[in-house]
């Protein structure tokens, strides 16, 4: 199983900026986490940061093209109004899971991302991520039995 | 780890109503399963269905009387406009964690408790309970340990 | 033939509320009229009050698992906002249809729940009723030819 | 009693335009039914096509002159936004009723003219015009007998 | 001095319709009150009714054909919506007053072909009409001073 | 004199819900001040706590059959939408007075039930109630003597 | 016959403020001009200017205590949201004619205030205050004529 | 204790203006009978009236420096849009309560002033002053005790 | 190939209205290009022109009749709020091409029978008609190689 | 060069108003301070402080007769909606420079007269004033450089 | 004649995104077909992909100084909300024409950029590709006889 | 002191790009007068231009590590919508000034990175950079004093 995981605009900073929100953890020490829960689970992690949205859209593109199995994305930055990467997930086959840290209900926000997704995980901080790696396992391990 | 699970309004027909959209396990087989993979993680469930926004508030506050220690609501036909029982989520302490069988973002619609969780997973179907569950174990044994 | 008629909110105060608007017609008198029109034409007709919503929800899962053939309902005070209601007719197979003594389209009102009925019928007084068994009758004699 | 019904904007097109919706019955079958219908119970009906709102604002007009009794339409293309035809109806003291095939509700469409009628019938198929035909002569003869 | 009245739809009714609203002065009678006033200034007027928008629009394209001075019209219910009616006004040269009887701001309406007129009265029962026609022939004077 | 006093959705959590907002006296501690001020007045009051809207209309109806001479209710998790409520209220002969412990102007809120009523009291704490009474008194008074 | 004309916020600036839309007539030549008209017509003008609303409802109170017949107003800058000039246009008992020097339709404007005249006059350059003269007289007649 | 009461704008009309609303008491008969409440609870009052908004705020900016104790206001025609007052309201510390002699909310209103307000009392005629008076009194001595 | 081509509401006025948007063309001479562009390619044009929605209508349900293989037109006049001719559209099987002489986005305008076209043109002055045709005799061959 | 310095509602209350957004510093430190900065560069400025709209009309008019060279306002309470004293900034031909102490659109407020400014600075304390006046002595001087 | 065509965000994946609404071809054999087409009309076509606006404005900005002569666009997923893109073109003097595989209006989607085109062309298939490079040519053929 | 300067979206096109709006000043020659004005200060100026709100973030980030002292924008392009760019702005801890040439109010346009500034400067042309940094200076300058 090959993943992708994109952290949408303003996740590098992640860790400094508004950690009553995000927490303290920074970006390399999330990656390494979810690396080692991706390693426990015998998937293979691919994450990429990019505050570009046309960036992220070529991420996903070449991801399609390579055969990866599923897309998780905290959209973050791209959150608000990134229609054309909405229209990029409409297109492609790719099964995707989104995830925020802070429920985003709770600050009044709605990401435009979130009707292409299987599902959505919200508010359980770096939990989120951990929740939204074993739904996207269970996702593609039926996917398998049903083909 | 006592924890209440309250099934909204309409549950109760699940598995016949729309199964298109929420499957065809029906309310009896789903409370075995949720029974089974609580007593795997030593949790204490108890579940409750109620087409009566009132009945819902009532059991939550019999449940916070009773020093339970987390909710999981599926709110189902709750979700419109129940602001009495918002406003009794956001009254009572109880750590709210909301599930959703299909993604409500897909369907258009929002979920006016939401606000009040402290996450909310949506999408996964039967799944999106059993990653509540597992959400919620989470959250209490952080709070355990804060405590 | 069986058909459960439910009278919405407020409906027992009938010929007593705004007797300008509904009439003076008392629920208790409404009922035998109905009854008698009910069984001119070999119809059994169950007629529930309530101020509710989630009973009313509550007699048409019981009327469903019930077998009853149709249901006819003026939602009243349902009308406004009743979506667990709404839901509720969306995902029981009963045929229904809706009627109102007043013409609501002249009172600025709209029924939430009229999306989920066969037809609708409003304006003609008690007349609605009437002409509602009618209309539920014509219905179900051709699901019965195509049966 | 002499009745006038009104054939609003494509209606001449039924049996033709969108069958799915309103049935496979043409113009000239319906006219032939409701003339039976109307026999039966002694009333004549004029039947009026047209593509034109100013046009059935004349036959209205033209209608009031002659002492017809009621008026019966469906307004069909009209009721997006006749509002001239509306207070043509506001302004005659010609009782009306309005059909409509389909159940407009469902379809997300509201009749701007429904504000005017004494009642509305919609979603009953071609039965909408034999309710509210049977819902004219209740209305005329009650006014008939308060006279 | 060759002046075009039209009377919008709906006016033929006039003193017939909503009297307390619109007088019960009827449209023969305003006529001949009309065209009595024009003689005394010197006014050749024509007046037309129609309750069709698109022959008021051949009504005024045939007028600025002849070479008729001004127009004055109480759209009456073209009001509402006779978008095309006022594309027309846009496009021809005449300059129009319109009229109203009654005071459409105390009604809560608005008329969307105001924005094509050089100046609008309304309120003052057919006294509107006279002070309409005064404006005409006030505005024409200058034009031919100025011209 | 005789009054029903309604504590609607989620009051009976008060002194514990929110006590920044609504302070820390006790529901039952509340009821044996409200009694004992009734008491003063020569009033026999009857308090009903309820979280279920159709359960306070169905308080109301019993109290308008019983011969209750007014009713005062603080609303609270019913002011959001409950329509039925309104419509009852509307319905009965009752004098109404809302009382709303918090200013809920400050709090962006709007009680939907407030156009029922003869007068409105909010904002002053628990002395809502206590002014409330007094007003109701005043109320009933006049009644009397304009009798 | 004795009338208060007001000229509403700005208009001492007339003559001087955007020349292309009010003409170059200053407030001094307009007031002499207004007085020569009303004088023919035996009326006693008295005209007040003032740029703060709160002025402007003195001067109407003390014109309806000093039994002045009537209104006219250009309310000018105070049209946008006057709501207490409106309320005490409501208040008194004097009839009020309004006038605009522009179109104000034309200009996307609408004025607050023209709900409680009994008519609007707009468009016609200074000759709006004439045309409004006449109206007040003639409704001032026919006022005294029916008395 | 030292009280200033505001009559906002229109008020110095009340009994003449709309009487079918606010009763047929003059301001002068008011001001008499609110004086004597005040002397009976030992509260030196100050009635002020104004039709401009400006020059309440210059009334309440004086008694905030004088050290009058508290502020009862009658907004009337300053509750649409009196946005300066408001924050004038917001900026000085004088307690304040609003209150108004018709209920309105039954009319379709909404104070933009009110969020400032302890608490509001609205639709008891001209015990709403009574009653804010006593409500004032009330908030002073708890301010005094806890001082 | 046989194609009808409506003239919408105001077109008769082509080359006089608004010539710094439409230019100066006359309707006679845009005829007479287009039948010489239309017997280029081999096709038989029939242009109509109409300033009411429901002789348009007609004209389509003739050509509907007749056998006419495809619909182009500038609905003009007709595009703001043509619901009954959109309607038409519909339910007639007749391809449709949308033309515009200016281009309505530049002038903040949107045409509701858009909706119903194969495609639309707009902006190329009179070149649209000429690539309206082009696109329609593709769009014909199209269907006739796939018959 | 002659500049004029109007301070807007509630202007006067400053340093004791909302000193957590508008600072310590009071209405008669910052005059000071300003006058000094005026002088410093060689500017008389005239400093008029109002609570009442219309006034401040009054002093932008005098001003104009008395040829200031430029206004420099702080609208703060005349912001929300001084429709009146928008269109008097339009009407004179004095260059107008907004100031704001705070920024307000971190505060979600809006202008109503920023339209009319040649220029806005908000959110730099009371830097604003002098960043204000810098700017006006730039304007002003490019004028006469230019005339 | 050298024309940019840009291919705006998720145009790769043409032929495989929803190849229900935008067909089989691959962007690949687009180019190709549309080389063709410009070399048979001696145009020189530079076709460019991107799915990051600011790279499109970059690619706008550089044709612009090259000396390009047309701009065709089909903006895809830029179409939503690319304002700075719009603000691009309006500030080039580049001709622009709009081209869309399918019909937008039918989909109810909206360009932001259209505005900003000559012309545009939408909903016949890649023939809007064809469409849209004749309409250039025409334009640019125009301007030169008129140069 | 350092300071970066962003100019956004468009800004390159700067002297070329709607002259009547922005001025003839090219993009260099600003820069030219920056630097010298900055020099002037004492304070290093990098300025950066991009046309991709992503690369913006990119450029704050860097500068936030990079250990620069205040940030300067010129939204330009990116003001409509750039919700990402002003999330950095609140992640990072620099100062922010915004400004702009034109009066962003008057041409009914509003920045949504606003709410994050410090302060903002628009509408005097290029003197608004010349403002913008004589006010960060005055802001760093504090800092350094309180630090």
């Amino acid at each position: 199983m090959r993943i992708l995981l994109i952290q949408g605009a303003n996740m590098e900073w992640l860790g400094i900026r508004q950690p009553e929100v995000y927490g303290r953890t920074t970006a390399a020490e999330l990656d390494e986490r979810l690396q080692a829960e991706a390693a426990d689970r015998g998937v293979s992690l691919d994450i990429r940061y990019s505050n570009i949205e046309g960036e992220a859209i070529n991420f996903i593109y070449a991801a399609a093209r390579d055969g990866v199995d599923g897309l998780i994305m905290n959209p973050a930055g791209f959150h608000y109004n990134a229609y054309a990467l909405r229209d990029c997930l409409r297109g492609v086959s790719l099964p995707y899971v989104e995830v925020h840290i802070s429920n985003i209900d709770s600050r009044g926000m709605k990401s435009v991302l979130a009707t292409e997704a299987v599902g959505m995980i919200s508010g359980f901080g770096l939990d989120s991520y951990t929740l939204g790696l074993e739904a996207m396992v269970r996702i593609l391990k039926k996917r398998t039995v049903q083909g």
